[in-house]
């Protein structure tokens, strides 16, 4: 069940919601994992317990919510000038928080998150993305292959390797992938 | 924490694994999600809940654990006579396995343990299987990317594409991958 879409931006629904999100952050930078709880949280975030399990049903799953958010990527991403430098200096910053302890943290909450909506939400951060970063390609003069061909030869890997093979999920790695990916254009 | 490394095949320990495995599939098939308990299980394995509790920790990592070994490949994939060939049969019977309602149960099992050593070893199913399989075109004379590149081509958009946007989880996609990683060869 997607819960984003349904909250009305600036209504109470929106404050409420970024009050728990705020007292998540705020908590999590302070407590151990398995001392963080909803009565805490609600606590701080000024509202009732009850009202949190009503709109995300419990803890794991406004956990994964939160973690979406941190995941969620910039909307001006860096322009170098270039579509493999523009790609370069996303994917960098990306690995570097993806490889951090929270970072880690947010990528298995919203993996174990029952809510499939959310992985899809992933997803389509990553599409936009390369989206923006192909238009301003074209726009440049440069070619481009597909979003598709960008989410499976750089993003898939990417994610892959934090996933499976953190080690392997480096700047020297990524520099593979975008060349190929570029190079190999149809 | 690897459990089953820590199993002694023949041993009491490893009979112990697999009546509660077996116990665990069995139920699965009859039993609603929310309906399976540990004690259910324990009751058909014939064995203790204490003894499950021991060994696994709790129902979602004895889950983890019987969907991983879902997840195994078959030791000897199909010999099709080329490195296409065998990518592409190994590939489309894996994507009907992970697209049915069982793999995909069995795929976010896997992502949702706690147990970081059970993804790393769903990953070295996937590295074994593209040594046999590149080793095999090796022998036939054909030429072959690297394991990583079979990885960072072929597995991992598969695999990002089933947890992340199932729809493009195709057999056609799967074409594309493997020619895609094999032509572009260093």
């Amino acid at each position: 069940m997607p819960i984003k879409e349904a909250v009305r931006p600036g209504g109470r629904s929106a404050r409420v919601q970024e009050a728990v999100h705020q007292a998540v952050c705020e908590l999590q930078a302070v407590t151990p994992r398995d001392e963080l709880t909803v009565p805490r949280i609600a606590e701080r975030a000024g509202v009732t317990p009850s009202t949190i399990y009503r709109r995300w049903g419990n803890l794991s799953e406004l956990v994964a919510d939160v973690s979406l958010e941190r995941m969620r990527p910039d909307d001006d991403p860096l322009d170098t000038g270039t579509l493999a430098g523009d790609l370069q200096a996303w994917g960098e910053q990306y690995l570097e928080e993806m490889t951090s302890v929270p970072g880690q943290r947010a990528l298995n909450d919203v993996m174990a998150s029952a809510d499939g909506g959310r992985r899809e939400r992933c997803y389509r951060y990553g599409e936009s993305l390369m989206g923006t970063l192909r238009e301003r390609a074209l726009v440049r003069g440069e070619g481009a292959p597909s979003v598709a061909r960008l989410i499976d030869g750089i993003i898939a890997p990417m994610t892959y390797r934090l996933l499976y093979d953190p080690e392997a999920a480096t700047t020297g790695n990524l520099q593979r992938w975008i060349a190929g990916t570029l190079t190999n254009e149809e």
